[in-house]
């Protein structure tokens, strides 16, 4: 018999001769009662161990597909045996699938926890996702919305600019750069799909697998989740209060050659920590010297609550070191999915390129709609607005913390963002915690999703303090308290 | 002078070495008059040919940072020559953004056609774009919008499902495939930004750089800049008028090992083709036999004029062997950006995945918009009048090519879809065509686009009908008609 088998396929050979004994079986290419070859003959043709043969045999034997008589070999079963009720239409995967799917296994851990089904709370207070849908301007959004169809019609539904975006959201952005000290051209802002896009667009046309990517160690779940898929080689750098420290980040960028630093220097997710003024011009510094490109996530630059404002690294760039990125997402609606770039050189124009490849461009009307409420001044009014509320529950939370959890959970207050990063006490597990949790009803981020090793964020946790009100905030973390006592005491069962 | 040099770089060394010496100066760290080192000293000192600092020095000369003495060498120029107002700020930029640069420049021509600049004519008619806008349903659509926005609020605002979509429009496409005799679940739909971003993330799960990938030539433009953009080897197969050749596909298999085959089976862009009954069956046992996807691009099947609707490809699947993708970017409004694709097996959670880390989701309140607009039923009847309106004006095409085209410009009438593709006289080339039909006031896809190989397309074009009244398209096809006599008696200048 011969089995066309791929020594280069990530598919193990069993695996291979199994599937094409089964589509040989299905197909009625070997009918009942065929005798199959003995598994030291088949090894023999095939080039293969013997035992590699038998797990096949195995295999098939299992699935009631063949039977092996003792001292006689094995047999190709009779068809069917079980009602065809019972039984799923069988589909022989071809070899590609079961590649992409052994690729997939192989790949490390995209999130490494798995919560157990638990009975689930009636009432569960939700310390995730990204802002206060309660809060989110829907009435002036859809008045922007109407503005829109009426004033453009049909210009609203066809496709937009290819060379970066519907060109009076590009400039209304540049103004909004511009209070934050980035001066950005319009010609410099390519409109991405929120800023996830931008994160994928850069790694599209700057690397390559098995590039060096420094990250902020912990940084944010899902950049960390396209680095993975990408085959990125992720080198954590070390955090404190004052953002990624500089002089590690010497020493990585000397010892890796990375092909990219990404970093979130105002209120990081998870951490909430700032870079401070002086790393920026560091961070900058140490780029130019190491010819490695800077992508700063400004997710939530805007949402501040105390203290001065640093100037972004964009705005320190003497040109082209490096590329900015925002959204509308954390204030607005994350539903719109509008985020932007900006970036000058050549890079731009391959920026540009690889976005109109990908899904050759963003919602026109979103973009349109976007572009009326920001320039009517209602953005700025909202995020007044956001800021306040936000501050009151950041305070509410960490207040509730000092009542509620033991002295020895440490949390940094945060001067803006979304997010407080608990440290738990020495041993405890935010992974172990999490099923309790969900028992008493509070839901919030285990740590190990934010490293490029999960393993060092399981004494972590992040919680979002601005999706709820400071009443639920207060109940939610006694909650969390009362998990984490059951959790450190063992009475959970 | 020791300047650092990386031998790996696509960045030529002279221009290592220039931009080293650049930067230099404008910092003021080689002040002005200072003497460079002798050519012949640097090259020993790097490790470089005489000829790479000569070629630095002389950008650099002309540029007029340095100046060179007879018999004496080079030396600094005076800062700053030019007034102030005359110069751009000078930008050195990172060694990254040159070899970004480099790269680009290496790749091959996206589209090997440049239109010269010439008068504009006043009232051009475009025989490009996709559908004709006048007939979206604007006001249908915002009924939609209006009522999703006051059925869901808040719901429709926030982040969609990250498991393939806004679940009732995956529910809606399954019974939309039905008519098509696809058989597909909900779960095996994922809603994407527009079908280009389902070939792009069916590349990014399947495909790695120097991939072979199978494609019909001519093929749909921006898949095909895709391809490039990912650095796959783009494979051409032959086309008839029964779609691609199934017997030089075959040898194509046989000779490249694919990793993907890419065909657009009904109505093919640009030429209209659509692949026989008994092809498609041969193309899904040829993928079994030899181990590849298939990736089926329906982005016109709905539109059909005369003649009997073939089977999917994915309806002939036996499982896992096709991906389908699809969008309602043709037939209703393209500014919406929302396609899909369909796929079983290990494939569809990595797509998933992969949709997730490109860009979260695709826009909610769009995503909810087009459910609402396709379950009340107006999707049906929006087709219906655009399949009649549609087929009226390739009637109207076909015989304005026939009054007032020469007879030697052959076109094969297509079945449906949006495209009619020219072959033009004998060494008659589209791309000399452009500017003298833009002159006359016609716009048209020159055939170049659309071959992996784009000298192979200069004697095609392709005009789409659908976008242009029948009043229109008389005109315009006048004028093109028009400029080819122009072109071939010489009578342009």
């Amino acid at each position: 018999m011969r089995i066309p088998l791929d020594q280069q396929s990530p598919v193990p050979l069993y695996r291979q001769i199994e599937r094409y004994l089964r589509q040989s079986i299905l197909a009625g290419k070997l009918a009942a009662e065929t005798r199959l070859p003995a598994t030291r003959q088949l090894a023999q043709d095939l080039g293969v161990s013997r035992i590699t043969v038998n797990n096949a045999y195995a295999e098939l034997e299992s699935d009631g597909l063949i039977y092996t008589v003792e001292g006689s070999g094995a047999y190709v079963a009779p068809a069917n045996p079980l009602p065809a009720s019972n039984r799923e239409p069988a589909i022989v995967w071809p070899l590609w699938q079961l590649e992409a799917q052994a690729r997939a296994e192989s790949s490390p851990e995209t999130s490494s926890e798995r919560i157990p089904q638990r009975p689930r709370h009636p009432h569960p207070i939700a310390f995730t996702g990204v802002g206060d849908p309660r809060h989110f301007p829907v009435h002036d959004f859809y008045k922007a919305l109407k503005t829109v169809l009426h004033r453009d019609g049909i210009a609203a539904l066809v496709y937009g600019g290819f060379d970066g975006g519907y060109r009076p959201l590009r400039e209304t952005i540049t103004h909004m750069l511009a209070s934050q000290g980035i001066q950005a051209h319009p010609d410099q802002v390519l409109i991405t799909a929120g800023s996830q896009q931008a994160l994928a667009l850069v790694c599209q046309v700057l690397l390559k697998p098995g590039d060096v990517v420094l990250v902020e160690s912990p940084t944010y779940n899902v950049a960390l989740d396209l680095f993975r898929s990408l085959a990125l080689k992720i080198i954590g750098v070390p955090l404190d209060e004052n953002g990624l420290q500089i002089q590690g980040l010497e020493m990585l960028l000397q010892q890796h050659h990375p092909r990219l630093l990404y970093t979130i220097p105002n209120f990081q997710n998870p951490s909430g920590s700032c870079l401070s003024g002086i790393r920026r011009r560091q961070l900058i510094a140490l780029a130019d010297r190491y010819n490695v490109p800077i992508l700063e996530d400004d997710f939530a630059g805007d949402l501040r609550y105390d203290g001065r404002t640093q100037p972004a690294i964009k705005a320190l760039d003497p040109g082209g070191r490096a590329i900015y990125t925002g959204t509308f997402s954390k204030m607005l609606m994350p539903g719109l999915r509008v985020g932007f770039l900006v970036a000058e050189g050549p890079i731009f124009g391959r920026l540009v390129e690889a976005k109109r490849v990908n899904d050759l461009a963003t919602s026109n009307l979103i973009q349109r709609t976007l572009d009326e409420y920001v320039t009517i001044g209602r953005y700025q009014a909202h995020l007044r607005r956001s800021c306040r509320i936000y501050r009151q529950r950041r305070d509410a939370m960490l207040a509730a913390i000092r009542r509620y959890l033991p002295s020895d959970v440490h949390v940094n207050p945060p001067k803006g963002g979304l997010f407080l990063w608990l440290r738990l006490p020495e041993k405890v597990s935010s992974l172990a915690l999490l099923p309790l949790a969900a028992e008493e009803g509070v839901e919030y981020a285990p740590g190990s999703r934010f490293f490029p090793n999960p393993v060092d964020g399981e004494g972590f946790l992040r919680l979002n303090f601005a999706t709820q009100t400071p009443e639920e905030i207060e109940e939610g973390i006694r909650r969390l308290g009362m998990a984490l006592r059951r959790l450190i005491t063992g009475s959970h069962g």
